[in-house]
């Protein structure tokens, strides 16, 4: 089954958005390979923007000359990834992720190049154009270089047939699809059409859906079609942004599930923004990075990591390797809110193999405090043997599981069912 | 904890409308001590009207001249509930009810009678009068009877204090209170000051909020003042109504737990309507019957039947007194669905003590079919010891679950963990 | 034809709130008849609350005890209104009124007092009670007297026809019925009872509904059945609400034409609010009091004085006796906007009998400016004979109509045809 | 002073759609010059597409090539305008239509072509690139062609400058954008731009703003910076969208005066739809063609001919030149609905002369009627002399206007001013 647990890996584009290079790519596959590997990190995704020869920022460049092939099927710019040469694309550099032991991913955006279609370039092994393919009136509201298909078209499945084709010829094995997720009602068929070239290409390849907020009342469409996809608009290390999660997070638990998971968005952790000035790093303190971890585990998000691995500090490794934790995600499921106030929130997730419960509390408030959740709230008995998740404490608890948080920290436990 | 569990008992709205009568009532308890009792069913509930003596439907009687005592109080008229003749309210009927080893309860309206605002009728203990907790404009808009209160006014609750006083010293022990649950945000400072007058009145009252639907976004306000709440409009024996149920339980199941349930509504089953033709059983099929059981306790909702009890075949008994899915209720938790489609929906909820997990599906179309749910989509293993909730069977199960169903069925399963 | 021009006259509102008395009435209507009278003012109406004997401000006292007769209808309270003891009513001071030369007028309620429905009194000449005619989920959100009727009941004409008949025997010339205007589409039935008991009751008398903003798409059913309606909140003397005048002049002023008024409502002038200190006068500016007459005049609004009259200042009275000014109300039609900007507007008027054009300027900055309206706006000749409205100025005018304006005044012109 | 008249001309749409040619647009020319000149036609307009080659119907051809001058200016299709060849542009077109006394517009849609952004033409007298002026996010929704403009870019300003200079040095006396009069607030500021472009271009060009319905909160704006614009979306020959023209001539009357004009949109009569089959002739009635032109003449809307002139019968012909109906256009103001009911409506407009009033009645209904205006309603004496505009009566009237009407039928008369 593909992404029968929730995928963990690295995206390029929280460090360097449209701009990032093959060297960059490698540098981080190696740090995964030797750091974190073992403890289920697997995808090195390369975000937007790889087939714009003169990308250098977060910042998208219209009407640029992006690099394509014959069909109309953007390839890496050579320049940036030097491997991509003699017509090779992204092969070479997802072998050697795959050397690595790792998976390789690329994102793309729904539909085909506008200049695709105004060359009217052949779609490969149709009767069609790209012209007759592309939808002149359905442009991405944030990016200046495709046209959406005309999903009814035969060109248009045609054209996306052409394109999975050739990604699983490179290998690729994660595609992060862009400018759909939150574009329903009229990319419902958009979304079928990828899904559908997605899973005929002859590899399995992850289909991951962004940006969000997807509409919660298409989860079960969602569900059907993709693996994973984006709850939200783009996620960054600022609290307010943390916070708003919460209630993401509680609408969308219940539609968690073995292939199909509800995508938090990247860990904002480490070094950021390499465009802007290179020093950037999280400006979300340690707290606040564990009770991202902690929600975005009890929730069975996906994990991607968003900062350059390679520099990063021993708090931050220690936070990506909590053995604990990351169990979480592959061992429970049925998570939920226990509740949620105003200053602080509990959640609660069974282990699937019936020997324990999750639990998590959360401090949302600015200021420290003790965080308190009765043990009459998971309906158990009075005294419980709780493990804790972030700390080595193993103990028994009675009323109550309790915690002094700093602001915005979290706690979490493993509970012994007798 | 008052409500720990999902409560159980009978009410006499489906059956009896505002008509309902004191014979009426210890009938029925007679016959829940004696069949229904054993299963975990408690609750007697006296529903709306038990003030007016002409009420004689399920219509509500505008203007009529309500029984209340000098403090603007409601009381059973005595012609149809003769026991409270001479002051002393539901006292008696109380007492009968708890002398059968069952508890008792009634249906409230929120705000005092209009024509003891207009009387100006003292409150009891305290300098106000009604008119003074009155608010003259905020009524019902579907009972004429009431008032709604100023409850940033002191005489707001002195006049709340002073009914819950009366409730408790009759021994009233659940109070359904209406024309509230869906009336936020202004209604929900009232909640705040009933629930605080249930609570602080000296007896264990499980308070019951209504109608629906409660919006979902007060979730945590209801946990934090009620022990059930309504989740939609009256729900009444069509499947419609019953298909509408799904997506209902689909956002309100994080929210149950002890203490708090979101409540589906009474259970129309058995003779239902008796005063328009007293020969109205329920449209229900049993199909539709199992299928609303089957939900009801996987979202673990509190159970009120709405028929006539001492009328009911065997069929309909049966249905009620189903231990291994009244066990669902009590044992389970952090329940959700699988999936939900258009013929079909499937949800899991695993057993607290980690022995095993329930599973459900559901048959939501128009024809008898197969209804399967891939064990991977539980995410266990291959192979399975399942024991149905509806039949006999307890058997491996290879790959799935799957029922062949009749229109509107289910079938449920509990899953033994290795 | 009745309301043929916009009807000019006194209410007791702005001044006395809901607690006028007899004498101030009179005094008023003194007033007026030396005073107003030749310029056009007629009418003197005694506004909420006159059957309410313990009213003594602009707030409402609920559950109080409203005088009425034997059949739920609404009597003056004796002790603000001597003249009435003895069930004559409002009869003697009609005819009061009537012996100055002037009109009476009284303001309602849609429907009957609450307490005739609680007591279930008869309808005059009808089978009914006042508990038939009464829908007791229709209540007004500001005023704690009256439920609405239930207008597909006969009972409900019965007593709009009684209620009717009984100010006919007053000699009542005007009725401003209140909580009705903005209560689309709920109230237009009830719109249309009152209407049609009004034009049967034998007497002529100017139907005035309220409060607004009745609803514009309205605009054919209030033309069809209320001789004026407001077209706002209520107006009191603030600046922005003379300011927002203005976007609702522009969309009203197609719809004035003999016998239906669209009304910007009382005009706040002079000594008002007398229950607060009984030294309040308006807080309009003298330039803003000719900006809201200007106004007022040239979209045809009804003009109902606010103030109390007998203590106006000589400027106040000026105000109100300019004989230019008021001639717009009779002699102009088809009046619009010639622009609206942020800073000044311009309105234009034809007169009917061909002779001459209207023309307004407002200034509508916070500064003292220059307002210019060209001539070519008007689509009329270079030069032009223009009588001022506000001073004595009568001059030929080339190019342009000028005026340097205080913050917030207004300068007018009857402009000659050739 | 630009457009002090509603304009009156002839548009190429209706009847050729994209594809209208250079001979087509003579032959109307000179049919108008003959034939309807005299009474005020003038504005002969080539519509959407001009610069497309290969149109050839009502439809758009995504991606195709565009013909445009080394600076991103669109250029006539010399295959369907010959004169334009060498450079020529619209220049010897223009000059013909002069040369008739007429005066000749052209059609534009906002923006620059798509793939002069792509290409990165430069910007005539300018260090820019269509590429700097172009916003990849602003098309059009139902035309492919062209980018919208970044309007607070300079090198916005420095396109639409350098268009107009070219329209100027044709010889162009019209421009009717399109892709604009809806699209507030987004394009407040390109229509700000264009205008200022239109105005500063050296030559008087009327310019007029599609489609519609432009946002009547917007009226000042569209009143400052555009001659005339759409109220509503495309009108065609149904008699649903000349019913519906009534509610907005309602709205917008006010706001028509010299040099703006809210327009009603082009006339569907005679033959239509060239691209169909040659002999689709217009499915209006001959009463709805005079109701029609009586409300285009009464709300003095801008008057488009859309049918091919060349093959006008007899009656269409007289439609167009009724002397009395067209001075309306010219010498009245003021104009607004007297009532709309369900079945009838009546327009009364002042001759700013003041030497009489027109009024017009329409018969809304399904059935041959009687429409009745009472003259009252006009504030009229009970006797008056009207003149007839669509018949030869010229006859004293008592006490109403009053016309046996076709269904859909209009009447309408000059009343003098005693």
């Amino acid at each position: 089954m593909i992404a029968q647990y929730p995928p963990m890996g690295w995206n390029s584009w929280d460090c360097y958005g449209a701009a990032v290079n093959e060297t960059q790519v490698m540098q981080n596959a190696d740090y995964m390979a030797k750091h974190l590997k073992k403890y289920g990190w697997e995808y090195v995704v390369v975000d937007i923007e790889w087939f714009q020869p003169t990308a250098s920022s977060h910042e998208y460049e219209p009407f640029s000359q992006l690099t394509m092939d014959a069909y109309g099927r953007l390839t890496p710019a050579v320049n940036r990834f030097p491997s991509a040469a003699g017509g090779k694309g992204f092969g070479p550099l997802a072998d050697y992720v795959h050397g690595l032991g790792l998976k390789f991913g690329i994102h793309i955006m729904r539909g085909l190049p506008r200049m695709a279609a105004h060359r009217r370039l052949p779609v490969l092994n149709s009767e069609f154009t790209c012209a007759d393919a592309a939808n002149p009136n359905s442009i991405c509201q944030w990016n200046p270089d495709m046209y959406g298909l005309k999903c009814d078209q035969p060109a248009a499945k045609a054209y996306y047939d052409s394109i999975f084709a050739l990604y699983a010829s490179w290998g690729v094995d994660f595609v992060k699809c862009d400018d759909i997720a939150r574009e329903y009602p009229h990319c419902a068929r958009e979304i079928e059409l990828i899904s559908e070239a997605c899973r005929g290409c002859g590899r399995e390849i992850v289909l991951s859906l962004s940006p969000g907020p997807a509409p919660l009342e298409q989860a079960e469409h969602l569900k059907q079609y993709a693996n994973m996809w984006r709850i939200t608009d783009d996620f960054w290390d600022e609290w307010r942004l943390l916070r708003a999660m919460f209630e993401r997070a509680e609408k969308w638990c219940v539609h968690a599930g073995p292939g199909h998971w509800p995508d938090a968005d990247m860990l904002p952790v480490g070094p950021l923004r390499q465009d802007y000035d290179g020093n950037d790093r999280t400006k979300f303190t340690r707290a606040e990075q564990r009770t991202m971890m902690t929600l975005w585990c009890m929730m069975r998000s996906p994990l991607m990591i968003g900062g350059e691995m390679t520099k990063f500090d021993t708090f931050t490794l220690s936070l990506l390797t909590n053995e604990k934790l990351l169990a979480i995600e592959k061992e429970s499921f049925c998570a939920h809110p226990v509740w949620m106030k105003e200053d602080a929130s509990a959640w609660v997730a069974p282990r699937r193999d019936g020997t324990g419960v999750y639990a998590a509390v959360f401090n949302l408030s600015d200021d420290e405090r003790t965080v308190t959740l009765p043990l009459s709230d998971l309906e158990m008995s009075d005294t419980v043997r709780a493990q804790s998740i972030w700390t080595d404490e193993n103990a028994e608890k009675h009323g109550c599981l309790s915690a002094r948080l700093s602001p915005h920290d979290a706690a979490a436990w493993l509970i012994a069912n007798e």
